[in-house]
């Protein structure tokens, strides 16, 4: 089909495009590409021989192959330091956190140790330290104590972790593998702001435990249980335990303290933690702690990772559970990894593929599961600790393996008489550095909407429960997201004066009118759940404009700014029809403007452009004008 | 704050507008009335008199005040005309569907007076004819004999119908009251046909136990159930009744065929169905067709409708399948009825309140519910028979419901000798015209995803049952509308030729890039969703464009066009940030083009303008690369 000049006659460049629509193989393909493969990833093999490309496919699934042969040896002084630095913060936190998932403290450290390597061989994050996080390994905790006891029965509830683990790196392989991560662009900064801060007051409120050296306890997550259960027990509470937890939280903020003062003096905050458990160590050994009735960790064996391909457990009894724990914590653990990884990435100006990552993450999780470790990714506080250490590769997190393997060998025993005070300190400080308060107010001065789908994750964390608040905090971003489709933004035009710009005239209110004529902007796909608004908007925009111009001036024509619509389905097309003939019948003219390639492909297919007629259609709105000018002109010489 | 020029010096016009921006509550005010009141239904108020609102107010709840003070004598002899029709065709009906939601057949003929008074007074739509219909029937006799067998425990049953009838009213008055007309935009065209097709079907096939003259058959409603109930009976046909039936079918179609040569001989199909009615009823008694196996609608008692108030059953034990049956029934009989009214006032160039209409079928429902009626909406066939035979005003339904209540007092004794196989042929012949195939293949033509929608709602209502069947096209609909949101087009424009004019390069081919700029237009709300694709978009238009140039032509600035973007959230604030901080990295600058209200505010608000600079900000692409070339020139100097 050969291009045809629109209505205005004045230049021949200014020719609407009436190319006949590609092929539906063609479009589906490229809408194919645009949501599985938005990042291009294959981007480098084009016009490169075989040998290349299989070298390029390797060196894409398995970065090491990328940038191992390019290792160099002052690159080694800075990755060591990093990664010593980094298994100094790993082992009070893998045990620490293990505690927090009612598993043997031990599984922590082995958690630092298999799965950091997995990752320096399929990851792609320069800078992302491998590790437990707090509130993976809360959830992991409060959906499987539903199901099993873990002081009744803890084999059975280890090998439900293990299970849970291995079907989180499942999931996440496979999202990875099958480029879901559209899946994750759902959760949106203001959800897992609020879902954070949540857990991390959730968390807060139940190392009080630990603090107070309460025997009894809740095992339900929300605020007011805690409340209640620290409010029944007030008389267990320990006043030599709360003493010592307290010195240790103020010594950890004021290094927290320091840090954001200095951030040179990044390392003071990064080893206190270490500190503080050496210090509960020798202050328990020398103290017997256990005699003033301070909890120490106990018994912590020599040895690396036994395998735990035996203790996985897919009883239908149980595997309720562990399912919901893998999905709910895949998904918060990429979203968290994935957010984490890109913003050191941007720091210095690179790029992370989320894809590649989950495959990564994935990996690390499923290996991990055989191997005795629980669920890991890259936490923010490790990850901003490894950063700020000056690392330079993913060997970072090989030196802070080889750390771990070393401790697990002959250091673990010693760590058995850690106080369980000390861990419940080190645990709370992260956590109220998780609570951004100041990203809240932030949320709420600047876009209300994004602050009340922060709160429905921060409230429904925190006083009902972690996926019913994840839950509702995503529904609540979906309900918008489908607002803005139903409801979307239109507005009515005018000329700026002295150019030939025509702008919305709520944001440029000098703009004047075009004597009989509307020109109303369409800004969004025009399709079912929109269609009957744009509708009403359309001809409710027309109606005002009739009542409120000057006599004499008649609305003739009414343009249709199509720039705008992406795309149209065949509801869309309809409502099209139906307004052409309402205002037809009406004796005004609808003129389209500037329809984008998908549209205009649509609107060819359904002779919409046929029935309008070649001539109404331009291709800018000041083209519009002039061909609607022509037109009136020549109607009174009729 | 006042006005500040974009960097381009040529024209003081050409401002660009920094407003501070609007107040929270003026912004949230205009979203409620768009979300809610789309159609400002309140617009004739404006600057009238008390009384004349007060007047008006009563009027626009109750549109019978608006159109009987002006009731013309000549128009009602249009309305009795069209009233005397489609009571012709709501005996044969009423009797129909009744027997299809397994009700006694009266309470078909009942439902056909006391409704159509309600909507006379309540209802907008001057041609709606109101009725049963088959879809709700065979929804309501489907959910609610999961529950409770209707020849089993027949009281029961009828009592959880009125609930479900009331249930209804109740959703689709709270849902007008509300005005959450925006629920119904959820289900797209393709939506229903495919879930009319599918409904037309299975009862079509249900049929078949009537022509056959079974007297065993199956309570399930797929296609596989039925052709197996059959093949397992067919031992029992009758081939008298079989032989009858086809007859009577032929002789229907045969009507419709006439009317679709000749629509001005519509009336010959409209009064088929009683013609076939009278036919059998005559056969059945001259030929006493109960000896000869063929079955007969039974006894009819004279009266009008009794209250139904005690029937109402809101027992804990079967309230679930009223309350399922309720609503789906309410959102199915909404959207047909509201589409069915809104199609004919197009034909008369009037407007339909969705929301009105609502009310007018939840009230109609209700008092239907309390006087022994169930479900009735504005069934297709009915209303366009009522069109066709000349109606004018709501009058024709008043005409109705006085010939229903003649009937029932003096002759529905007559109609008791209905057999059943007459009914089958109707109902057959009724369902034959709902499987739209060329709208399916018009579909598959322009749309294929429409086209997946539509097949999703037939197969899944033909092969499952009608709520799978319903849920899994809406969501496939809300996939598809998500996947809009979530991978919205944003384009690389180049200039057409000997103009100013920036259009999309595909669907251009002639037009050229400009030096050292990239330009990108971004056609969506830009938030969490999209975000993250969005910036590889854009960075991705980028490194091609730098591959791609000539030597000497180094990309130094990127225009966004925001033109296309209605609105931004946080997160894609975040992504702006992200993607300027990555290109400039690289020298590259980015330079803003015509925001519009909504995202310039926030873009004040959250300082990226500030950030930017107010001179990177253009209201055209054309200010914007004269402003470029300015800089550029300007720094070769420095």
């Amino acid at each position: 089909m050969m291009p045809v000049r629109g209505g205005y006659a004045g230049d021949t460049a200014r020719k609407v495009s009436f190319e006949a629509p590609r092929k539906f193989t063609t479009v589906f393909k490229s809408h194919l590409k645009e949501t599985f493969f938005p990042d291009d990833p294959f981007y480098d093999f084009k016009g490169k021989s075989l040998p290349v490309k299989v070298k390029k496919t390797i060196q894409y699934f398995v970065p090491i192959f990328q940038w191992l042969p390019n290792y160099k040896v002052k690159l080694f002084l800075y990755d060591l330091l990093a990664g010593i630095t980094i298994a100094s913060l790993a082992i009070p936190q893998g045990i620490s956190y293990a505690k927090l998932a009612n598993i043997p403290p031990i599984i922590g450290l082995y958690s630092s140790f298999v799965p950091p390597l997995i990752y320096a061989v399929f990851g792609s994050s320069k800078y992302l330290a491998v590790g437990t996080v707090a509130s993976s390994s809360l959830i992991i905790a409060a959906t499987i104590s539903t199901k099993v006891n873990p002081t009744e029965n803890p084999q059975l509830y280890l090998n439900l972790v293990f299970t849970a683990t291995l079907i989180s790196g499942l999931i996440e392989l496979v999202l990875g593998v099958f480029r879901l991560g559209i899946l994750v662009d759902f959760l949106s900064h203001s959800t897992i702001t609020g879902f954070m801060g949540g857990t991390a007051l959730i968390i807060c409120l139940h190392q009080l435990k630990g603090i107070f050296g309460l025997k009894h306890f809740t095992p339900h997550t929300d605020v007011i249980s805690v409340i209640r259960a620290i409010f029944q027990n007030r008389k267990e509470i320990i006043w030599e335990s709360t003493l010592i937890g307290l010195i240790f939280l103020i010594f950890l903020q004021l290094a927290r303290f320091v840090k954001q003062k200095k951030p040179k003096l990044f390392w003071v905050s990064a080893i206190a933690p270490m500190f503080v458990v050496i210090i509960g160590c020798v202050l328990a050994y020398v103290w017997h702690a256990e005699k003033h009735g301070i909890a120490i960790v106990g018994e912590l064996k020599k040895g690396i990772n036994p395998p735990s391909l035996k203790n996985i457990d897919f009883d239908r009894k149980y595997i309720a559970a562990p399912l919901q724990a893998g999905f709910i914590t895949a998904m918060v653990a990429l979203a968290e990894g994935i957010a984490i990884g890109r913003s050191f990435a941007i720091l210095k100006n690179e790029q992370i593929d989320g894809n590649k990552e989950m495959i990564a993450f994935g990996l690390m999780n499923i290996v991990g599961s055989l191997t005795s470790c629980y669920l890991t990714t890259g936490p923010f506080s490790k990850t901003a600790v490894n950063y700020n250490a000056g690392c330079r590769t993913q060997m970072a997190n090989v030196v802070m393996s080889l750390c771990m393997m070393l401790t697990l060998l002959f250091l673990a025993p010693l760590f058995s008489y850690t106080p369980l005070v000390a861990l419940s300190a080190i645990i709370m400080s992260a956590m109220l550095g998780l609570i951004e308060y100041d990203k809240a107010y932030h949320l709420y001065k600047t876009d209300k909407f994004d602050f009340i789908i922060c709160m429905a994750a921060f409230l429904g964390v925190a006083f009902v429960s972690m996926d019913v608040g994840l839950m509702l905090s995503v529904g609540l971003a979906l309900v918008r997201a489908l607002l803005y489709i139903a409801r979307p933004t239109s507005s009515k035009l005018c000329n700026i004066p002295d150019t030939s710009l025509y702008r919305d005239v709520e944001q440029y209110p000098d703009a004047t009118d075009v004597p009989k004529t509307v020109i109303v902007q369409i800004g969004s796909p025009i399709y079912f759940a929109n269609a009957g608004y744009m509708r009403e908007r359309v001809l409710r925009c027309v109606r005002d404009e009739k009542a409120n111009r000057l006599q004499g001036d008649d609305i003739k024509y009414v343009l249709l700014d199509l720039g705008g619509v992406s795309s149209i389905d065949m509801t869309g097309v309809e409502t099209l029809v139906e307004i052409r003939k309402t205002l037809e019948a009406k004796y005004i003219k609808v003129v389209l403007v500037n329809p984008r390639l998908e549209v205009m492909e649509k609107l060819i297919v359904t002779n919409f452009i046929e029935k309008i007629g070649k001539e109404r259609v331009f291709l800018s709105i000041e083209d519009a004008i002039e061909g609607c000018k022509f037109s009136l002109s020549h109607e009174r010489y009729l």
